[in-house]
């Protein structure tokens, strides 16, 4: 586990302005990382760290010489197309630059003259995925969604025996997934309506979105090596924010016996920035299974998951219609929600997922499964929200939805709090439904 | 598709004579692909192309300068530690490479004094995974599997309404996929047995193999655009033996409703060599669906997926127990089955796999799901062979089986003939299960 340092003190300032101002998603205590380059340019993607409204080009900052030990050797790791390189060298050398990019962002700091050329506004940048991603692992651990989904797609039965004692989890394709600002055709595929003898061929009609987190694996473990559940924290590098993208229609014909495919695999959005468990630290919360609930079974035990396991990222989102985009009208919020309502924590999932030697990468990427809460507002999905398409969701503006229509922009936002520390953010991730081919 | 043409005459000999000798899987009408070095050396891994029981090393058939133009162009490209970039270039590439390496070694070829220092027996070699597999999805495409299986997990709905309208297919693992001569330790996991209030967690006592055709992407295609039928053997490089090993008391529990994870996911088996899509050429046949069940939709139907959509790929499976091994025995023949019984073709995987958008990387894997034939004894696993476990396997040394044990290795074989065309073999795949860590 990530213990709390001195780059989480409320009191540090940078001599970034921007990186000062209240509510932004990047003060110094944050510092996540992603892969980017100038908007529109030949450049090399290469890594960056975030800093108020500003990048930090490590390529720049591997250059100024101001870096030195584990530090220099993580920075020139992460000046490259693709973070696994970095994200496979552990905790030590991530600890290790986190602590001298905040030295050196600090204000006061020595390397100020050196570093202002190494900053990019991040509104002239683009960025590209943060990492290679091998594979990707979708899991369910939101126990509302779980619930209301199972309602609709199974009344009689909707939370399974299994639920409550393994955390659930299948395996999502990687090629598609991109960064945010990713748009894409409304998926086709075949469809059944209840009531029809045969199933049809066209666009989906049931497009939906899944708020999730998205967790990135750092060290991996060899195949035939379990994880241990006091491990797993270590083995985990950062997390996003992660639209996993559903066409519920697809879903709902398809996934028996062997679950969700064509439903899920034309698009899934991550956002650029990987926010680290080390900055999360002060965000920490209590994990607690319900006495009446089952307990976990021995390998999903730990005090330390109970003390801090759960992880109160808070989250919303919003949706931008065409008509919103063309009148210049605000976004219009669908939800707001939190992973602390997880009932499986990261610890469990990585653990879970190697129980059985099933070996991690570098760069591998689990989803959270959508982070719906208990109240019914707080539900991380239209499916939910428009319980299963049956009421409307009225928006801001006056127009209403039930399922996502061509030109609608998908906004999800992310941002921890604790008492006594800064507010950090996810920033967004964005993506859009493009009419099908 | 690939026509048949001059590099699959039964009348072509080798000037190395072990591809002459009748029953050879390598004669010169085959030519696969795989990655090789010098065994137990330090060289770098390299492409190579088999024929009789040597290996032709692309480095050194690069460096000899016999090749020009295309077939050059592609050499160069296998000559690598994958064979992504070549597998990647496409049919025209493909084919070139395969009629001038065919030219370089048929009887008479000027090339033959050039070339002969280009062999390596297969004996003395060792091979790694043939390409970087980003994606693997796994089929289900015997409707006799499907059957016999569902009615284990579910006796009252054996087999889905779904199933004769969806090439059902579910994402696998990437990292856990190993090339043959694979070993690892029996999984373990949460199990339930059906008379217990609670599961427990322990190694899985219910090891099994799923004997399956591993289908190679060559092209890819851009997110967002689907492959149509009529094209959808062009993006396919060739094909394999796979081993999906599973674990069915792990399946059982955690499999609802999100499709089997820890229980597939620990490992998977591939055999070196790929033999590609031209040299199945003579081996294709008809593929039909029977005039009582639905036909495809539109999207899934072509002429020539009606003509020769099917593959006639017989396939095997022997287990070789430890006392086997020490008694210096035969492995024992579990069945026998061929791809040709498939109930959808590779074109119709393809298709159905993009029809949503979602792209294929060179180097992706497609299982065929476990091939069972019709008959009970032309079973692909030993779920079925053993009835769900109620009924012994026996094997030829007398000893008997339901499920695999610590120690037993199994071997799978692959090969195709035709009247009028030489008999083409895959090799073997074999792994072995160790005992739980």
């Amino acid at each position: 586990m990530s213990a709390i340092n001195k780059t989480h003190d409320v009191n540090l300032k940078s001599w970034v302005a921007s990186a000062n101002v209240s509510g932004t998603d990047f003060p110094i205590q944050n510092l996540p990382f992603a892969i980017f380059r100038k908007a529109n340019s030949n450049q090399e993607f290469r890594g960056g760290v975030a800093i108020g409204d500003q990048v930090l080009d490590l390529d720049a900052v591997v250059a100024s010489g101001v870096l030195t030990g584990l530090a220099l050797e993580a920075a020139t790791a992460a000046n490259a197309p693709a973070l696994n390189e970095f994200m496979g060298m552990g905790k030590a050398y991530w600890s290790a630059l986190r602590l001298a990019l905040s030295d050196a962002l600090a204000e006061g700091s020595a390397h100020q003259s050196a570093l202002e050329s190494a900053l990019i506004a991040q509104a002239d940048v683009e960025y590209a995925l943060p990492c290679h991603i091998g594979d990707y692992t979708d899991f369910y651990t939101s126990i509302y969604h779980a619930t209301a989904v199972g309602s609709l797609f199974r009344p009689d039965n909707p939370l399974l025996p299994n639920y409550k004692w393994v955390p659930i989890g299948y395996h999502g394709r990687a090629s598609s997934i991109g960064v945010s600002g990713q748009a894409f055709p409304r998926p086709k595929g075949q469809t059944k309506a209840p009531d029809a003898d045969v199933p049809s061929f066209g666009p989906a009609k049931r497009m939906d979105y899944e708020l999730e987190v998205g967790i990135y694996l750092g060290k991996g473990n060899e195949l035939g090596d379990a994880i241990n559940i006091n491990d797993a924290e270590d083995h985990v590098f950062g997390f996003c924010l992660f639209n996993d993208w559903s066409a519920r229609d697809l879903q709902a014909w398809e996934y028996q016996p062997l679950g969700p495919f064509l439903a899920k695999n034309f698009a899934s959005t991550v956002s650029p920035w990987i926010v680290t468990t080390e900055a999360l630290a002060p965000y920490r919360t209590q994990w607690h299974r319900d006495e009446n609930d089952p307990q976990p079974l021995e390998y999903l035990e730990s005090s330390h998951n109970r003390e801090a396991g759960a992880i109160d990222i808070q989250m919303d989102v919003l949706l931008e219609t065409e008509k919103m985009r063309n009148e210049g009208m605000e976004a219009s919020k669908l939800s707001e929600s939190s992973f602390k309502h997880s009932y499986w924590t990261v610890a469990q999932m990585v653990t879970h997922h190697t129980v059985n030697g099933c070996n991690f990468v570098p760069g591998d990427m689990l989803g959270s499964g959508t982070q719906s809460g208990p109240e019914h507002e707080e539900a991380g999905s239209m499916l939910e929200l428009s319980r299963g398409g049956k009421e409307s969701i009225k928006l801001n503006n006056g127009e209403e939805r039930k399922f996502l229509e061509d030109g609608d922009k998908v906004i999800m936002r992310g941002w921890c709090e604790a008492d006594g520390f800064n507010r950090i953010g996810f920033g967004r991730v964005e993506g859009t439904v493009l009419p099908a081919k």
